[in-house]
C-alpha cells in the first residue's frame, strides 16, 4: 500500500528531503506531493548577491533544480501553491492555489515542514516605497536588479552589517554604487566579537563603503512620486537612489505555531536528532525553519545557512525513506567576504560563553597565510577562545585577506572532536610556503591560547 | 649550578630548541652551546624552489634568524663546526671547526640531535658533474642559481617526481626553461595513489612539462669540458643543460648510529613523545633525523617537514627547559603545487592501508573550490579512504586547482580525531558561494564513502 508525503517548502531542505526519500523508495510505494509559494525550487539564496554583483551573470545559474526536474522524477510539484493550515490530528494540509484563491486539502502519512525564514522587515514609515529591496528570494534580486536598471543616480544605502548586508555592499559596490551601510551596532558582523569586527568596519571604510555605526533606521524617505530618496537614522540622514534590507531572518513558522507543533526560544521548530519535529513520529522539519544543536554552548540556536537546509534535508529523506540518519548539531561555522576581506568565525563568541556560563581565556595574533617571504602572503588575524582550566577549544574568528576564511574549518572540526587548544597546537596540518608560514596561523593561535590557559590558572 | 645542553644542527629542530630552552632557562642556569657545519642557521629548506623560481627575490628572505641573532640571545652557536662523534657514555661531543681541521671535545649534561637529513644522490657516472644540483641548502640553491645565470641552453631535467621534482619542475618553468622530469615510477608525486599521481602527470603534461616515467637513471653525460649535457635513463637519453636531483631524502644519522642510539627501520632515531632519544633521558632528537609516529597506521614513519621540525624544536625546548611538551605524532599531511595545480595528502594511500593490515573502501570525487556558478570555479579531485565496517577515515587525497590543496586539513584534523566518515559527514564546514559548493568537496568524498562503506559489508 502506497503512503504519501507531503513536503511544505520547495527549496534547499524541502526538495533535498523529497529527493533523497524517491532514492530510497519509488513512486508505488511512496507518493510525494510538495508545495511551494514561489516561483522556483531549490535555489541559491547565498548566491544572490553575486547575481546582483554581476559576477554570476544568469538567475538560472543559482537553480540547482527546476520544478520540471522535479516532477521529472516522480514528484507531485506544486508551485504557487501555498500552504495554510496542517491539521495533525487529521493528517492533512490545507493548500491555497495562488493564482486562483482556491483552497484544497491533501491528507499525508508523513509531513516534512521546510518553509524556510523570512527576512526581518521593520514596520517603518517608507519601508514599502519602491526602491527599497529585500534580498531573500530570486524574485527579490530580480526586482532589485530592475531597479538598479532603471535608476540614475548611483547612491545605495545598505540597512544591516551582518552577512547579507556585507555581501550586498560588495555586490553594490561592484555595480558602481556609493556604498554606504547602516548598521545600528557599534562594528559591522556582529557574529564576530566587537573586537574583530572593528578589522572589518577599517577594511570596509578602506574600500570606501561608508559605515554608519550605531545608527537606528527610523523611516524611509520619499520623493514627490513616492521613491525611495533617503535612509533617516537617529543620528543622520543618508541619501539614496536605491536601498537593501539585510538585516537578517527569522524562521517562518507560523503554519507551525499554529498547528500546535513546538517552537524553541529563537521560533524555529525543535526536532531530534534525525530532525522528527519533537512529539511527533511522522513530521520532520529541517532548514531555515528549525534550531539546531549547538555542540559547543549544548545550547539551541537558530541559523539559516543553505549548508545546513541540505543536510537536513538529506537526513530527512532518509528518514522518511526507511533509512537511517542524524544531524548531530552545529559548531556555528560560517564564512564570508566582503571584496577581498574574507571573514571567518566557528564555535562561541566572548558573549556566547558567558551566556553559556562558560570561563574563558582569548588569544589573538597576526599572521600570514602564506610563508611570509612568499609573494603576496596575506595578513590574516586570529582570534581563538578557549575553556579556562579544561582548555577546550571554543571558538575562533578570523579576518582576513586571501586564503584566511576556510582556515576556520580546522577549527571547526577541532570543536566537533571536543579538543583542546594543546591538541590543537599538535595538529599535522598542510605546509609548504605558497599554503601557509610553518606555523599555521591557527595554530600561531593556539600556541598563544595555551598559555592564557595555564596563565588563567 | 650551571647546566650545558650541546646542540647539534643549527636548522628548524635543533634552533627552535635552543631558543625554547632560552626562554625557559637564562643563561646563569643554562649553558647553550650550538653546532652548525653550514653558513646559515634556522632558513626555509621548503623555500628554496620558490626562490630559485625567482618568486623570492633574496635568498636571506629564507632565513628566519642568523647565526648573531642567535648569539644575542646567549646561544654560543659555532658555525662551519661538524660534530663528529658523540661518546654516550661520557657525554661529550668532538666537534671538526671545518676551515682549520682543529677537532675538540665538549662536554653536555643534556643533548640534541638534530642532524636533519641528507638527500639521496645515486652513484652513477657523471652524477657529481658540473651543472648536476641538489637543492637541500642554501650553497645548493646558489650554486643553481649561479649555473642557471651562466647557462644558455634552456633544457632541464629534473630527476625525481616528488614534492621536490615537482616544485622544482615548476621553478624552472617559471626561469623559462623546458622541463623534463625523469621518474623511475610509473606517475609522479608517489606520496599519492597512483590514480591520483595520474592527474599531476596529465595536469604537467598539459602545463608544458615533459614526463618520462618508469625511467631509471643509468648516468648522467657530458661534454667534452665535462660538463652536463644529458642524462641517460634504461628508456631514453633527455638533453639537459642543467639537472636538478630531487630524488628525496633520508635521516642523517650515520653520527648517531655510531654512537649506538637507537634507529627505526627507516633509519631515523627512535624517539619516546617527549622526543628524548629512547632509552636515554638527557638527550633529544627531532627533526628530519627521527621517525614519528604515524597516527592513522600506528607505525613509525621518516617525514621531512619543516613544520614538524618546528614543532619538535618546542617541544624539545621545553622539556630541555624543565616545562613540559609532546609530539603526539602525524597523520602525514602535505600539500604542494606545480604551477597553478594543487596537491594535497594525508593519512593513509592504499597501499599504506595494506601494509597496516586494513580492508578500506575508496571514494573519489570531482567537485569545485567555491559555489559551481561563482566564476572561477576550479575542478578538484578528492581520493577519500575509509576503514571497511568501522568506516574510520583513513586517508584523503585532493588534486585540483586554486583552494584545492588546504582542505586537506579538514581531513588531518578528523583523521587526528578519529572520526567515522560518517561524522565526517555531518562537519559543519565554511559555507558560502565564494568559497565552497553547498556539500564540500571534502563531505561530497565522505558521502560517497559512508556507501561504500556500507556496501562493502
Amino acid at each position: 500500500m502506497s503512503e504519501r508525503l507531503v513536503v511544505i517548502g520547495g527549496d534547499a531542505a524541502g526538495m533535498s528531503a523529497a529527493s533523497q526519500a524517491r532514492r530510497l523508495k519509488g513512486p508505488g510505494e511512496l507518493e510525494i506531493v510538495a508545495f511551494e509559494r514561489g516561483h522556483f525550487t531549490s535555489f541559491s539564496a547565498c548566491g544572490i548577491p553575486y547575481w546582483v554583483g554581476g559576477e554570476v551573470p544568469e538567475r538560472d545559474q543559482l537553480i540547482a533544480r527546476t520544478p520540471e526536474e522535479h516532477r521529472a522524477r516522480d514528484i507531485d510539484l506544486r508551485m504557487r501553491t501555498e500552504v495554510v493550515r496542517i491539521d495533525v490530528d487529521g493528517q492533512a494540509v490545507l493548500a491555497r492555489d495562488l493564482a486562483s484563491g482556491d483552497e484544497y486539502w491533501t491528507t499525508y502519512d508523513k509531513l516534512v515542514i521546510a518553509t524556510g525564514a523570512r527576512p526581518i522587515r521593520p514596520t517603518l514609515p517608507g519601508i514599502d516605497a519602491p526602491g527599497v529591496h529585500g534580498v531573500q528570494t530570486l524574485d527579490d534580486g530580480q526586482a532589485l536588479l530592475d531597479t538598479l536598471g532603471s535608476t540614475k543616480g548611483r547612491r545605495a544605502v545598505v540597512v544591516g552589517a551582518g552577512y547579507i548586508g556585507v555581501e550586498m555592499a560588495e555586490a553594490l559596490t561592484h555595480r558602481g554604487y556609493e556604498v554606504t551601510v547602516v548598521n545600528r551596532g557599534a562594528e559591522p558582523m556582529s557574529t564576530l566579537d566587537p573586537d574583530m569586527g572593528r578589522l572589518v568596519h577599517d577594511a570596509m571604510t578602506g574600500m570606501g563603503i561608508g559605515m554608519a555605526s550605531n545608527a537606528e533606521v527610523t523611516k524611509v524617505l520619499t520623493d514627490d512620486d513616492g521613491r525611495v530618496r533617503a535612509v533617516a537614522t537617529d543620528s543622520g540622514e543618508y541619501p539614496a537612489d536605491v536601498v537593501v534590507l539585510g538585516i537578517g531572518v527569522r524562521p517562518e513558522t507560523g503554519l507551525a505555531r499554529e498547528a500546535g507543533l513546538p517552537l524553541g526560544e529563537h521560533g524555529g521548530l525543535l526536532t531530534d536528532l534525525a530532525m522528527r519535529v519533537r512529539g511527533h513520529d511522522n513530521i520532520w522539519a529541517g532548514g531555515d525553519c528549525v534550531e539546531v544543536l549547538d555542540l559547543v554552548s549544548g545550547r539551541e540556536r537558530h541559523i539559516a545557512l543553505g549548508t545546513h537546509a541540505n543536510k537536513h534535508g538529506q537526513v530527512i529523506g532518509s528518514g522518511v525513506g526507511g533509512g537511517y540518519g542524524t544531524f548531530p548539531g552545529v559548531v556555528g561555522t560560517a564564512v564570508s567576504k566582503v571584496c577581498d576581506l574574507e571573514i571567518a568565525r566557528t564555535g562561541l563568541r566572548e558573549k556566547d560563553a558567558k551566556a553559556a556560563g562558560l570561563q574563558y581565556v582569548t588569544a589573538t595574533i597576526q599572521s600570514t597565510n602564506s610563508a611570509g617571504y612568499y609573494p603576496g602572503a596575506a595578513l590574516m588575524t586570529v582570534k581563538m577562545l578557549a575553556e579556562r582550566r579544561s582548555g577546550r577549544l571554543l571558538g575562533v574568528q578570523i579576518v582576513g585577506r586571501e586564503g584566511s576564511a576556510k582556515r576556520v574549518d580546522i577549527a571547526a572540526v577541532a570543536l566537533t572532536a571536543g579538543m583542546t587548544v594543546d591538541q590543537v597546537v599538535s595538529l599535522d596540518l598542510g605546509y609548504a610556503p605558497p599554503f601557509s608560514p610553518v606555523w599555521d596561523p591557527v595554530l600561531v593561535a593556539a600556541r598563544k591560547a595555551v598559555t592564557a590557559v595555564r596563565k588563567a590558572g
